[in-house]
């Protein structure tokens, strides 16, 4: 049913710590084991990638051949990342963008993406599901649901 | 497991006519009985609205008492209506803006939502399964998934 | 003494629901015994009219010949609707803005009235004395206090 | 040699009324009988209508099959509806916006059209005159002028 | 009932000889026996001041240990002075913002007011009669009409 | 019945040349030829004069005593020429401004004419049909119909 | 021939001191007695004032009855002062702006004057002529030159 | 006691026809007649200059070897022409900028001067007396008053 | 080791009074005596100034002939004072400008600074440790450490 | 090889003479010679022009049949010149523009470029050597090196 | 009396070579002593990092368990990382941003930092003492001078 | 004859493969060849680098002592990276800004470059030749051409 990319952007390696109203009280491992109990039950795999580093998100985004889709967290690189958005545009893999929190809600920086106009589509504001979610999108569409 | 309620905006009755590229080919009509047939699977009850009058859907949000849910397409309106987005801080009913193209790769004036920020999120690009996701949002979140 | 018209705009329906702190606890209904007590206390006749359509507002202010001065909540649509001042600007009842909360200290896009440049004023953050200031104001005038 | 229709929007009910100076002292009514004296001469037929409702108009407009052109002026609505736009985007039919006044030459927030974009073209300031030649202009593309 | 302060920023005390169109025929002197004799008609105190010092303004407002509530009218110092903006809220004395014009529609750096975001409330474009109908707001407040 | 003096500014020799989408395929000489077969339909004579230079087209718009009417297509220098404009301003004889292509549809520097406020109005979008229409609009406008 | 006010805004009282570049060597002093050379061959009377502060610079306009005209160089007050630019428009006499050095060349927020648009005229950039030569207009026009 | 050149932009040759308030009643000739009799009285020589031609007045900049001084009135090339700018900062004769209007209370767009800042200085608003005082200035200057 | 002043701006004089999440609890008195305690520590001598007036600062910074470095608060003046600016420009004590609260997350009007430009630097949000911390900085820089 | 046209635009004809330091020390005359000794080298034909008036450039792009390339530096006319932009758009010819200096890091008006969209690219900052590169460039792009 | 990080971003390992003006004479291993000194004499624990990549200074943020507090100079990502705020965010050890130099007057991208709101405040333009200042007011709090 | 280095920021390593319109089909290693070939025809070292870490950028920048030039395409930090900027400006060799596609006719974003003001010069829209010429352009300077 496909194989996908999961990748969380800088400083997402501290969920639960950071600022709960925003984003919840779940440690980013304990949203990893539901993204992967979420893949056992739909019968695909899902490698994970968690990063501080603007370069190392770009080779993840170029190193995807024979991906079935990507879903980045791009955190606070969605707003100042030309260089993750020409990788993204420059790849043959979808990329669904996530953020926990509802962006379009904060502060004036955070309301626009330099990212999400080269990705499939956005999902904000609806928590640790919108890793799920996007997976979901991806498997609906192959079998045409 | 709920009652839910899905409001399309303005000339998304006119769907698989208007510009396919951004909008897919499926009519409204073959995008809610994909809705209906979803709902029926999981066993919740969903109504649907289309309306071209902005009051009309300010009255719909209104009139929400008793829902679980409510999946927003606002159409042109996402752009535009203080009203519609004081409707939704007033009621108690969480809602979902969903719009089916992948607006942050639009025209300029379609880049900001006006209602995002007072919804519990935003799903955009992923057509018509954006209205799908968006209850099982709902349903994942009533059942602690 | 004059005949009067109080428009109240979207959601203002939903006083007593909607976020007490900017707009205070009274019902519409509530609101509207004050201003009609007023009004008789004044010997004056006033109607009032509640509506979330835009076209609606607009209707009432062009049929209000006769009127010795009309009193407009237009709510949401204070910051988009160039009809409504377009329709105030036909007429030759004057009209005075009135907003419960006060807009000035509010979010950015509340803080620009379409409409207050061709009023006679704006009241705003007095709640819903403002209906009852801006009345009292016309009577004023007429008997030149 | 066609059929056509003329929508009036927002407020045009009040012209002869509503700054004399800007829409000239001609009524809705004299307006309408030109036209249709027109109409008349050159052996084609119109419909006209005028609605103070965003969403008739947008009705209006989606319900235009086999009308060879539909001549808009969208009054306050030019500048806030994209409703409006996305009705003229989604139906085959070429739309002409027409304003009576010269709008390049007044407030600011007249100036940007959100309509113009997806119409044929736009004609303004030339006064009840616009809606003539905006058919006149359908008539001789036709012939081939 | 109460006792209170009316300030008056620059140039106010030119009234009746600048721009009679915007500000009215009454000079201040009037103004303020008109305000007087609503004072006593209430039963209640008022001081007034005129300066157009922004350091004296400053002081007046803190200095107002004791008072019900002051009605200010910022004029020129309205669109540049965070110093009384910071003055306003040190104070708990509630304050008022009077403005004779409708200074919504006047020039544009006349439209945002650094101050009314501070105070109660804003009242704008009806003359004289907008400080009374301040004081009125204040009285009708405590007796909870 | 009059006398007109239509103009084309810079670029506009090349017609037929540069990008026919959005200027049609007529050449220059072929849209004079339709021109002036309209004049003489119309029993009013027209001059045409076509420039690259910014100073000749001033020379040509001051030379205009006796004119009834001007037509003038600004091309390029709609957008930057005050100088143009201050000269329409001076001159007592009537402009229209005329652009083949929707210019309200085009790149961003395009959609703002710095000419249009000062003339009597402006057709864009209905290609060479846009000349024949203006110069009628002058005919009507004569004979009051 | 006329009695003149020069008015030097905060600051002025330390030219000489303050970066000569821009603001020339010579005191204030000096170029007060340049001042009163000038009157003296013109046979004027002209009385000098300088403050750092705004309400005094205020006041000296408000106290303005008699006068020809007021020579007033605002200094830093320029880009910020709404309450001067008030007093100017309050009373009958004529004012000049003027500036020692070029402020169109300098800093941005130097740029634009709030005073400039109530005056009768600006000089900038011409150093203590600017001063004289505003006199000199004064005098210039009484006697129809 | 020196040389000088007045070069007078487009559309100053229609002075007396165009908008009298802004510009005055007086003719282009007669200002001229007025500048040469004020150079005569002091002993200086003048030559003037009329273009409408925004090359022809780079031109005149450029070939001003031996001058004096240059009184420059760009009339609507103010806004726009780097060229221009980048003339006079090309010579080594000084340029004072004249405006027979006070631009800086005139439309937006007129507010900003491409050419000032490389100026010596500007005088805007005192009329034909502007020409006469900027060659005051320089003699003025040579004579060290 | 030098002497200094510290300046204190509108309304600090209200300080423990004023929002204490932004301010602290301390009175203006209770930091002065820190202030003075440093002083006394370090040998050196301070006087201190608050003001609500703007002139008053401007002449506290003009008279500062034989001091050492000024430590100043301008308070509200901050994000308006052209004068203060130019006061400090042209005296040849460094000055060096200090907030109690951290400025760059506050309102937007409190970001920019028109007056740390032409100082030596900028302390903010480190409460009256920064007045401390200044004087500090110009001991260290005497003594070279 | 080809033929090549070379346009210097305004104020060029002044090199060696304006701003050294932005524009070089060598005359007009002496990059022209560098530009033929290079032609020469490579067996090509250059012809080279040099306007200050935006019509005759506009001429000279537009008579441009059977050349090979452009070379332009449009000086003043970057910013502001759409009608030399439509004229690149209109003809066949690559063209190429060239700065002496490196506008993008000059005055802000200077960084951006209405002509290089249209052309083929932009060189700048590399002086006189820019003019050479940009032949090159069609040479060896025709060699396919 | 507590354990600190001190934080170089990028390019200041160049110190001493890099524009002097602007940074000053010293290394940055000049710097490191000199904080190390002071750490001496002040009985405290200071480790230094410096680092050109956005990636590793987020680690050491985040890696900050146990510390007192963190001086930051984030060089050229003050204005741009978004993701350097969110670690900031994330943790509980305070921050204080130090600039060397005075960022408020350079160029205009540099006013303004993303990452000061987050801070405890900020310290820019007083040097190397710019980073012992901001250890010397951890070390006052903790002791409550 | 001198020694170079060729960076290449992100994604540079995806050409041939990432939209060929805007970049080409040559692949790195094609482009990286025709380099060298050019180096070796010319008797130069080129050593060549590619990187989508900003910070092994900015190292590389850091670390060019002894190097003739430096040729830099910063890819997606051109629009973003002020600290590769600064390390531009720190170091004494000279950098030439390349792009292979034409940034300046490109999305808005794409159009500034943070990094070309501290550059000796940009080549844009030249393809792979844009290398070349840059480094050809450092050896024409060497020898004087």
């Amino acid at each position: 049913m496909g194989s996908f990319r999961v990748i969380h952007g800088p400083n997402l390696n501290l969920l639960g710590q950071r600022d709960p109203n925003q984003y919840g009280t779940l440690t980013l491992e304990e949203i990893n084991e539901k993204i992967q109990a979420f893949a056992k039950s739909k019968n695909i795999t899902v490698d994970i990638l968690q990063s501080n580093h603007e370069g190392e998100i770009i080779d993840a985004i170029q190193n995807s051949g024979g991906l079935t889709g990507i879903v980045l967290n791009p955190g606070g690189f969605t707003h100042s990342s030309v260089a993750i958005r020409d990788a993204i545009e420059a790849v043959d893999v979808p990329v669904i963008e996530v953020h926990l929190s509802n962006i379009h809600g904060r502060e004036y920086f955070r309301q626009t993406s330099l990212i999400a106009p080269v990705c499939q589509g956005q999902i904000s504001g609806l928590g640790h599901q919108g890793y799920i979610l996007a997976i979901e999108y991806f498997i609906r569409k192959i079998i045409s649901l």
